[in-house]
C-alpha cells in the first residue's frame, strides 16, 4: 500500500465525491429541499464531518484554506455568474447596483467598525484592547455580502428579476470596495503613524482597482474571442478557451491586487456573445453544462468546509461582542438600504417598493468570502475572537436568514419571478421603445443609457465583430432563414399529429400570414387551434420570430446556478442541427 | 505586483494555454498536419522551449515530473480510450492482443536486456561496469509501448480496424507486465541476494497486478453507473460522477500497485453502457465532448514536456551503447511480432498478413510511459546513459518511425479502415451467425468465445440492467418508435425539399414497405430516388434500422482521439431529443 504517492489527488477526489453524494442525496426525498435551503444541509453536513475528524483525532479539523478558496474554489462560481448573467436588467440597474456595492458597502463597513469600537469602550466587556483600527478592519470583511450565499438561497426563492439582480449584483460588485478597505486597513494596522496622503491614495485605489478589474477582465474577453476565431480545424479544444482565458484574467487581477471577481465577471460578459457566435453548438453545450457543473460542485464544496471549519478550538467566545456583531450587521444594512434606496427612488419612475427594501436588506448574506478574509488576517491576540464573531455572523444569516426568506416572501407577497416568456406583443413594444428613446436623447442632447447603448451597439457591429467573428454577416437573411424554420417545423408538427399529407395548406400560407398582419395571423391560429389544439406551437413560434427579429435584446431568463436554460433551447438547437446537416 | 501567490495556478494554465496555441498554430497551415504528425512538431516545440529557457537561465529546463505524468496527464488519455475504445474488435481479438501485450512484452525485455549486457561486455565499449539486473531493469522500461505515442500516430494513418486495436490494445494491456517486470528488477537492484522464490512470486504478480486492476476498475464502474440511478433531480452533475470514479479506479489501482492503466480501461468499459442509458442526452455529450477536451489537451502537453525535457545536460553519452538499444528495440520487436503472430496464425482462420505484421511491429512506438519510468529509477552511476538512450529511442521512434509510417501504409497497400457504415444486409449477417455460433458452440459443448458472450449478454439482461439502470425496460416497442421516427424523417426530407402537400405517399408508405420485403424496398426507393435523388436518405435509414432491430451488436467506429462521431448521431440526437420533447 502506496497512499503517500497518490495522496493529494485522491483525498481531493474523495472530498468532491463526498460533495456530489451529499447532493444526490437531499434530492432523493424531495421534501427536504424545499423547506431548508442546501446551502444549510451542506454546512450541516459539514459540521458533522468536521465533528468526527475532531473526535476521531483530537484536534482541530483542517480549515479552509483561504488560498484554495480564492484560487480555487470561487473563479468557477463567479465564471458561471458572470456567464450567464442577464444582461439586460444588469445594465438597466447598473447605478442602483453600484451605488449599493459601493456606497453601501463602504457605510457599512465604517457603521460597524465604529460601533463596535464603541462596544469595546464599555469597561464591563473587558474588550478595550480592540483597537478602532482593527474594529475598521473587522467591519470591512464582515461588511461584504457574499455571491455564493446569495444565489445559493436566492436562485430557490424565485423573487422578480430586478430584486434579484440587484442582491445579486451588489454582492458580485462590492468585492472591489472590501479588497481595497481590507487591504488598505490591514496596512494602516501594521504603519506606525497613518499620514492624511494614505488615506488619499486609499480612496484613489477604489478606481484603480474596480476600473483595473474591468480592463483586465475585457482585455482576457477579447482576445478569448479573437482566439476562437481559428479554433475551426479543432473543434475539441474549443471550450478550453473560455475557461483558460476567464481564469487567466482572475489570476492576473489578483496578481496585481486588483478585483479578480471583477475582471473574470467583465471578461465572461464581454466574451460571451462573440465566442458562442465562434464555437459549434456542440462545444457551447460542453461549455454550458461543464460549467453550471464546476460551479455547483464548487459551491457544494465551499459550504460543506465552512462546516467543517467551524468545529475545533479556534475560538474565543465573548458574548457581547458578537451578539453586537450580529445586531450591528442587521442594523446598519436595513439603514443603509433604506437611506440610499430613498436616494435612488427620487431619481427613477420605477422605484424600489418597501417589500423590495426590506428583502434586500434582508438578503444580505455573509459567507466563505468573509470567512477566507478573517484566516487571511495577520496574527494578533484577539484574531479568535473575530474568527468566533464571523463564524456566527455567517452560520446566522445563513441559517436564520437563509431558512426564513422563503417563508417571509410568501408572506410579503413579494412580487414572483415570471414565469412565462413576454410575448411578441411585449418584445415589439419594448425594441419599439429603445428606438424612440435612444432617438430623444439623441435630438435632446442628453447621453443617458439608450443613448450610449445605441453607440455602443454600432461600435460593436461596425468594428468588434468584424474583428472578433470568424463569419461576420449582417442578419439580412432572417427572414429567409426565418421561413425555413417555420417550414421545417410545421412539417414535424404535422408528423406528430398524424396529418401528413392530409393537411390542405400550403406550408409557407402559415409562415407568410404571420409575418402579415395581425389580423391575418388570429385566423391562421383559430383554423390550426380547431385541428390540433396545440397552445405551444404559438408560443414557439412568438419565440422563433422574437429571437430572430429582435436578437439583440432579447430579455434572458433570470440567473439560476443549477438550471439551464430549458427546453426552447432543445427546439431551437434540433432546428439548427437540422439546417447544418442540410 | 504579487506573482509568488498565483503562481501554481497560472504557471499550469499559461501551459495549457501555449499547448492549445500550439495545436491552433499546426492547423492553420493544411499542409503541416498532413506531413508531419502532430505528436513531432509539438515535440519540436518542445524542444525550441526546453532551448529558450536553457539559454535564458543557463541551466538545464525542469524535466517532466513522473508523478504530474502519472497522476494527472496520463489518466485523461486512457480514460478516454477505454471510454471510446470499440469493444467488439477488441474482444473478437483478446486473446491475440493479450498474447503480444504479455508473451510479446516479456520477450521484449529479455532479449534486449540479455544482448545489451552482450554489447556491455566488449571491453573496447567501457560499460562492464552496467550489471546483467540493470539492463534488464532498462529493459523494461523500454520495451514498452506507448499507448499515447500510438494513438497520436495510427489515429491519423487509418488502417483497418484489426490491425488498430491490435497495436493500440497491446499498448494498453502491457501496462500491467511493464509495471511487475520494472519493479521486479527495481527492487532485485536493491536485493543482496535473489532467491529463486523472488522469481516465482515476480511471475505470481502478474496475474495480481493485471487482475486486480481490472476487478479494482469493474467494481468502481458499476458503482458509477448505480449512482447515476439516482441523479434524476441533479442533472447538473451527472458528468462529474463518470471522471470521479474512473480517477478513483486508476488511483485505487496505483495505491494498490496494481495496474492504474488496466483498473481504468475496465471502469469506462464497464460503465459506459449503464451511465450511457442513466444519465442526460445533454449530459452525455458533456462527458464525450469533455473527455475529448481532456484527453487531448494531455497529449499534447506530454509531448511537449517530453520535447522540453529532452533539453539540458542529465545525458551521458556513449556512441555504441545508445545505437544497440535503437538496434536491438527494433530487431527484439520484429522477431517477437514474427513468431508470436505465427502461432497466432496457426488458431486462426482469420490470419494476419505480412504486411499487417510489418506495422504492427514498426508501429512499436515508444514514449513518455519510458520517459517517466527512466526518471523514476534509483540514483545509481549510469542513470544518465540510460536517461540519454531512452530519450533517443523515443526521439527516434516518434519522428523516424512515426513520419514514415504513412508513407509507408500508402506504399504496401495496407488495408484502410472503411469510411461507409456497414449495410443492413452485412449487419443482419452479422448478427444471424453470431446467433448461429453461439448455438452451435453450446451443442457441441465447446466453451468459446460465442457462448460466453452469449452467457454474458443473458446475465447482462437478466441481473446487472435491473440493478444498474434506472428504467429497465425491454427494447419491445421499438418497431413503434422505428414508426415514429421514420414518419419525422420523411417529413423533415418533405419540408427540405418543399414538397410537402404536394407529396402523393401516405407517410406510413415508406416506412411499411420499408419493413416489409425487399422486393418493395426497391420500388420505392426508386420512385423516391425519381423525385428527388437523395442518396443518404437509404443510409440514415438503414442506420436506423440497424440500431433499433440490433441494438446490442453494432460496431462501433474505429477510435480515433480527436474526433466524435460524426452526423449520423446527430440525426439520432435530433430525433431523441424532439421524441421527448413530445
Amino acid at each position: 500500500l502506496d497512499y503517500q504517492h497518490v495522496q493529494v489527488p485522491f483525498e481531493i477526489t474523495l472530498w468532491i465525491m463526498l460533495a456530489s453524494l451529499a447532493k444526490i442525496g437531499f434530492h432523493l426525498y424531495n421534501k427536504l429541499p424545499s423547506v431548508v435551503p442546501e446551502s444549510c444541509l451542506l454546512i450541516f453536513v459539514g459540521l458533522i464531518m468536521g465533528g468526527i475528524i475532531y473526535g476521531l483525532n483530537d484536534r482541530s479539523p483542517p480549515v479552509m484554506d483561504s488560498d484554495i478558496f480564492f484560487l480555487y474554489l470561487l473563479p468557477p462560481i463567479v465564471l458561471d455568474a458572470g456567464y450567464f448573467m442577464p444582461s439586460r436588467p444588469f445594465f438597466e440597474n447598473i447605478g442602483t447596483i453600484l451605488l449599493y456595492a459601493v456606497v453601501g458597502t463602504i457605510w457599512n463597513v465604517f457603521g460597524i467598525g465604529f460601533s463596535l469600537y464603541g462596544i469595546c469602550q464599555v469597561k464591563a466587556f473587558r474588550l478595550q484592547d480592540v483597537s478602532l483600527l482593527h474594529n475598521l478592519l473587522f467591519g470591512s470583511l464582515i461588511a461584504a455580502v457574499d455571491p455564493v450565499a446569495v444565489l445559493a438561497v436566492f436562485e430557490e426563492i424565485h423573487v422578480n428579476e430586478k430584486l434579484h439582480i440587484l442582491v445579486f449584483g451588489e454582492s458580485l460588485l462590492n468585492d472591489a470596495v472590501t479588497v481595497v478597505l481590507y487591504k488598505l486597513f490591514r496596512s494602516f494596522c501594521e504603519m506606525p503613524t497613518i499620514k492624511s496622503v494614505d488615506v488619499f491614495a486609499g480612496i484613489g485605489k477604489f478606481f484603480v482597482v474596480g476600473l483595473g478589474g474591468v480592463l483586465v477582465g475585457l482585455s482576457f474577453g477579447f482576445t478569448a474571442a479573437f482566439t476562437t476565431r481559428f479554433t475551426k480545424d479543432i473543434r475539441v479544444i474549443e471550450p478550453l478557451f473560455v475557461f483558460l482565458y476567464s481564469y487567466l484574467s482572475y489570476l492576473t487581477a489578483e496578481m496585481f491586487h486588483l478585483s479578480g471577481i471583477v475582471a473574470i465577471i467583465s471578461c465572461a460578459m464581454g466574451m460571451k456573445r462573440y465566442v458562442e457566435a465562434n464555437i459549434s453548438l456542440k462545444s457551447h453545450t460542453t461549455v454550458k453544462y461543464f460549467m453550471k457543473m464546476w460551479s455547483s460542485v464548487s459551491d457544494t464544496l465551499i459550504f460543506i468546509f465552512l462546516g467543517v471549519s467551524t468545529i475545533g478550538d479556534n475560538h474565543e467566545w465573548n458574548w457581547p461582542y458578537i451578539c453586537f456583531t450580529v445586531i450591528f450587521c442587521l442594523i446598519w444594512r436595513a439603514l443603509g438600504v433604506l437611506v440610499l434606496t430613498f436616494f435612488v427612488n427620487r431619481f427613477h419612475v420605477n422605484t424600489i417598493t418597501s417589500k423590495d427594501q426590506f428583502i434586500i436588506a434582508y438578503g444580505g448574506l455573509r459567507g466563505a468570502i468573509c470567512f477566507s478574509l478573517v484566516f487571511l488576517l495577520p496574527d494578533f491576540h484577539r484574531k479568535k475572537l473575530f474568527i468566533a464573531a464571523t463564524t456566527v455572523v455567517i452560520l446566522f444569516t445563513v441559517f436564520i436568514q437563509g431558512m426564513t426568506i422563503r417563508p417571509l416572501v410568501d408572506l410579503l407577497a413579494v412580487k414572483r419571478k415570471r414565469e412565462s416568456a413576454p410575448t411578441v406583443g411585449e418584445q415589439i413594444h419594448i425594441r419599439f421603445l429603445d428606438h424612440l428613446l435612444a432617438g430623444i436623447e439623441d435630438i435632446s442632447g442628453h447621453w443617458g443609457q439608450y443613448y450610449w447603448k445605441d453607440k455602443l451597439e454600432y461600435f460593436n457591429s461596425k468594428y468588434l465583430q468584424k474583428i472578433l467573428l470568424r463569419e461576420y454577416d449582417q442578419p439580412k437573411s432572417s427572414i429567409v432563414l426565418l421561413y425555413e424554420k417555420l417550414e421545417r417545423k410545421h412539417a414535424i408538427e404535422l408528423a406528430q399529429a398524424g396529418q401528413l399529407g392530409h393537411w390542405p395548406a400550403h406550408p409557407s400560407f402559415l409562415c407568410s400570414a404571420f409575418l402579415c398582419s395581425s389580423s391575418n395571423r388570429t385566423v391562421i391560429t383559430d383554423q390550426k387551434l380547431e385541428d390540433s389544439p396545440n397552445p405551444d406551437v404559438l408560443d414557439n413560434m412568438q419565440e422563433i420570430l422574437a429571437r430572430n427579429l429582435y436578437r439583440i435584446r432579447r430579455t434572458g431568463p433570470a440567473y439560476n446556478r443549477h438550471t439551464l436554460p430549458g427546453d426552447s433551447e432543445h427546439a431551437k438547437e434540433i432546428l439548427i442541427l437540422r439546417h447544418k446537416s442540410l
